[in-house]
């Protein structure tokens, strides 16, 4: 055995986990600061400026999200159950992606007029957001448990949200709406953007799954 | 503290699954059996409000996944594979998700007249349930192994009529329908309803992969 | 006969994995291969004599895949991960059905004439689910690890070019289509067919995770 080898085995590697998803809460802070701070500026060059941005972050969290997986691999022993690190760090980078495709939907379809129900749906998802990195800067050591679970509860409650959102946004576009390709473009942006708060949920509940099993 | 009580303590502590799996299936028979009247129902003020009560039992099952999930993160011992319970839960769950969707769909997109594929699909998703609801029955004591392969083998069949059934309504809906909103609403509810049956396969195979391992 | 041929002779049941994948991205080449000839013929019958044929190589495949499972469940030694395994043969799994379901869209919806697009996409599909097949193939013995780690990183610069054309095939469709109808075919199709780009990445991650821990 290498000295190398020997420095690697007795250092902790398994705390690189709680690191790793600190960045990616980090990058899905920034993501739904700028998305919701995009969906309300009025200049639309300004605005077509902060969606774009998006997509270098949805970039650097795919490779955030890539080395979590590989340290998976190389690592036998980690801070929590390994299929817990695989659903936590693939609902986050699904966050992510689905916050990219809302974005990059407002730009190919030209979206020129953000309307309420759109804005709402940027707010649901940057307060789901602010909860998650709350969460996951709590897990290093899991002192704060019943903050961790007031957290999730939250969560869990915006997307309940998040659904009633849809629900009247939908009722409101099929019968105010009497385009049919606006219908097209606003239905799926919609469903889009109600997804992210799915996929917050999902996160929401490894995070209170793995809590349950060490507390 | 009561019999049941008293019971419910000296229970074996994996049989609990059992019991909340059956839970399940119990409250997706009572989905399928509303949701298939529903939409025989011709009176409109019933039908809604019977599609309505879907909320509740969604919710209700909401609650019991998410039991099953506590259960998974405390028990160290489980009747079969940690990850085979973590797929039955999620797919049982995503069946009362989708039918809780397409009720929601009808009502908020104003459908007031049914048509016969719409009819068609809570036909299959129904008897779909009904063998689902039979093999979690059976699977208490793994005795009953040829009724359950047989349960799952018309659980896939039922899954390729939903196949069938999708192809024809849209093969029919893009040639009949010239309302561009009425072919959204419409493709959007029956790719919903032939998830639900997507969903029974999904359960019944992790179902069939239970009992390979333990027969 | 050397001790080689007689060990091979003696091979252990885990072995089985490798021809049962490799017997998956067999298919799979056949199914990008049709595909991709069927979207580049002009006339019409022969066109949909081609698509057709898709459906019994995604129905060979549902069979290869079953018997994954089924060996899955019975097998206690497995040559890498139970859960890669299971992730692996749900990705592949995937493409074929993702195929198909493009395949019956174009059928279903009678498109007639086959754009640029969706043309692209074959092109994309056929030569991600190339790389694929080889990585598959050199997956028993982890010999050739070099080779595998560039065909996924090919395979993940497609899913990038699939992207990029739905964001273009997007943007030219809502500019330049103004039948509604045409819109939601359209759309609908080439939204499926970046799916199949977004698997075959799904596929090649999951082998990737596998030689970080084999190699």
């Amino acid at each position: 055995m290498s000295l190398s080898n020997i420095l690697k085995f007795f250092q902790p590697k398994d705390k690189i986990f709680y690191t790793l998803f600190e960045q990616v809460t980090e990058t899905l802070t920034e993501m739904g600061t700028i998305f919701h701070q995009a969906l309300h500026e009025t200049d639309f060059a300004k605005r077509e400026e902060l969606l774009k941005k998006l997509e270098d972050l949805e970039h650097k969290n795919d490779e955030t999200t890539h080395t979590i997986f590989i340290e998976l691999g190389r690592n036998f022993i980690t801070p929590f159950d390994r299929e817990d690190i695989h659903y936590l760090a693939t609902s986050l980078d699904d966050i992510a992606d689905y916050i990219w495709g809302a974005a990059k939907r407002i730009v190919n379809y030209n979206m020129v007029d953000i309307d309420e129900s759109t804005k709402g749906f940027s707010v649901i998802i940057k307060k789901s957001i602010t909860e998650l990195h709350k969460c996951i800067g709590e897990l290093r050591g899991m002192k704060k448990i019943r903050s961790i679970t007031e957290s999730c509860i939250k969560i869990n409650s915006y997307e309940n949200e998040g659904d009633d959102l849809l629900d009247s946004s939908m009722v409101q576009l099929f019968n105010a709406e009497k385009d049919p390709i606006v219908v097209i473009k606003k239905k799926d942006l919609y469903q889009m953007l109600e997804i992210v708060t799915d996929k917050c949920e999902d996160a929401a509940n490894v995070i209170e799954s793995i809590i349950v099993k060490y507390a």
